[in-house]
């Protein structure tokens, strides 16, 4: 059931955001509470092995994941966060959100403060936000030509190249809302004030470039959802309407991930029975 | 009920930490299965408040929590961490861990990591060991001599109290096992290889040490739990034999803290109704 999901989430070639059903569950047929059974026995699975990476990153391995999340303003990313994250050890997770760049990052190569903010080995590492912004941003303002886009996107592909041979596993989710549910999450934000601090003027003007989101979205999918057999960093195109399934297919690929560092508990760095002898000797 | 927990950890001047019954539940009346419930209810209530703290730290706010855990090898540091900071929004944690320090460490003043590690405005800040070791392990291996001790408790109330002028709430935790209870955590990870990462020769050389670490520990709860009135950063010893109840009291001091901020919503930084036309327009 969650090879389904993982399966159905994966970008295609072709794909154009603008006509995904954003309240879609592809891969899942069960509804809202049938997905919240499923994520918490999935949480349960999850903290298991995140726990033995943490363990292989204790004793000397050099395994990790990092997930990297993208989306709309209200696309849910927090939720993600604090719903799917939050099933496992906080000491087991490095969470890094970017913003506009300030401007000691503005004198660095677009990937240095992404690289500063790499998780360490054991952790499952969580963009906000990532590298990504730096295609999406330029993209929709004008501020990066033809040329300069194709420069970060080799530059991307490098690096992502360079992570994954040096151990980390990239877990790639563009969260998608429909143009309803943008304006419901927004309007919610307006009308409570216990969201108000949720809310920034700029998210309607993104709101209304959201064509132009919407073609650099189109855009990064195309070009940079890796897979040469060797080298996999595919994009994840997950429907995020419905808050439940959207958490429940970022658990699903979060989990897949971890499942395939096919993580045993690390062997002992002692003699076992040499320490016996000397915890007993201060009994 | 909570407050009676609060107040009955707190410290109390003459305290030795060899004399306290780390078994013991002081303020707490019920059994594991009632704390845990309580531990489960002042998860929401804390869940609350600290989605408070986080949106003033977002809205321009210089509220944080700190929460100091120290402990010996064993005494449960960790399992607050999964357990108690598992019960909020990861994103609303900041961890960090102090290990040994490192050359680059060794060579600024002590609090200097320290300070690097201090948590952002509108985050619960976590220290799993903290600025204390520079106390309690010089006093241990005897490489301080009382001249410099004082001096760095001199330094380190200082700093304290400027965190507190600064906006952060100090909470200051000593999880303490007993001699038997360490024992049998360590004989633990020597006999299950799930736990092997956990242990390091030198647990034992630590425990060897106990006696000097206890003395060390009352010399830190005596000289450093500040309380004047307005500079509050006292020292809170928690009996951690029992980690259901470590657990319940770290929770219950930590959402005492968060109480005292007395946070409401933070006000709109902008029009609302100017902006509800906005997005209006974008429907």
């Amino acid at each position: 059931m969650l090879d389904d999901v993982v399966h159905a989430v994966r970008v295609r070639s072709g794909v154009r955001v603008a006509e995904l059903d954003a309240s879609a569950t592809p891969g899942f047929s069960g509804d809202r509470d049938a997905g919240e059974e499923l994520l918490a026995s999935i949480g349960e699975r999850m903290s298991d092995v995140q726990e033995r990476l943490f363990a292989h990153g204790r004793t000397g391995g050099t395994r990790s994941v990092l997930l990297v999340l993208q989306g709309l303003d209200t696309a849910g990313k927090g939720g993600i966060v604090r719903h799917v994250l939050g099933l496992v050890d906080p000491q087991g997770v490095a969470l890094r959100s970017f913003g506009r760049p300030t401007p000691e990052e503005l004198e660095h190569d677009f990937l240095w403060r992404i690289r500063k903010a790499l998780p360490p080995a054991g952790r499952i590492g969580v963009f906000d936000r990532s590298h990504y912004e730096d295609i999406l941003v330029p993209s929709v303002n004008g501020t990066a030509d033809a040329v300069t886009l194709t420069e970060r996107f080799a530059a991307i592909e490098a690096f992502e190249r360079e992570l994954v041979a040096g151990g980390t596993s990239i877990v790639k989710v563009a969260l998608w809302v429909s143009r309803d549910e943008q304006y419901a999450r927004l309007r919610e934000r307006l009308e409570r004030p216990d969201k108000h601090w949720k809310y920034s003027p700029g998210d309607v003007d993104v709101r209304a470039a959201r064509p132009a989101y919407e073609a650099a979205y189109d855009d990064v999918l195309a070009r940079s959802s890796y897979d040469d057999g060797v080298f996999q960093a595919p994009w994840h195109l997950v429907p995020a309407d419905r808050k439940w399934y959207a958490r429940l297919a970022v658990s699903a690929l979060l989990l897949r991930a971890l499942d395939d560092l096919d993580l045993d508990w690390p062997p002992a760095t002692f003699d076992v029975a040499t320490e016996l002898a000397r915890l007993d000797a201060t009994r």
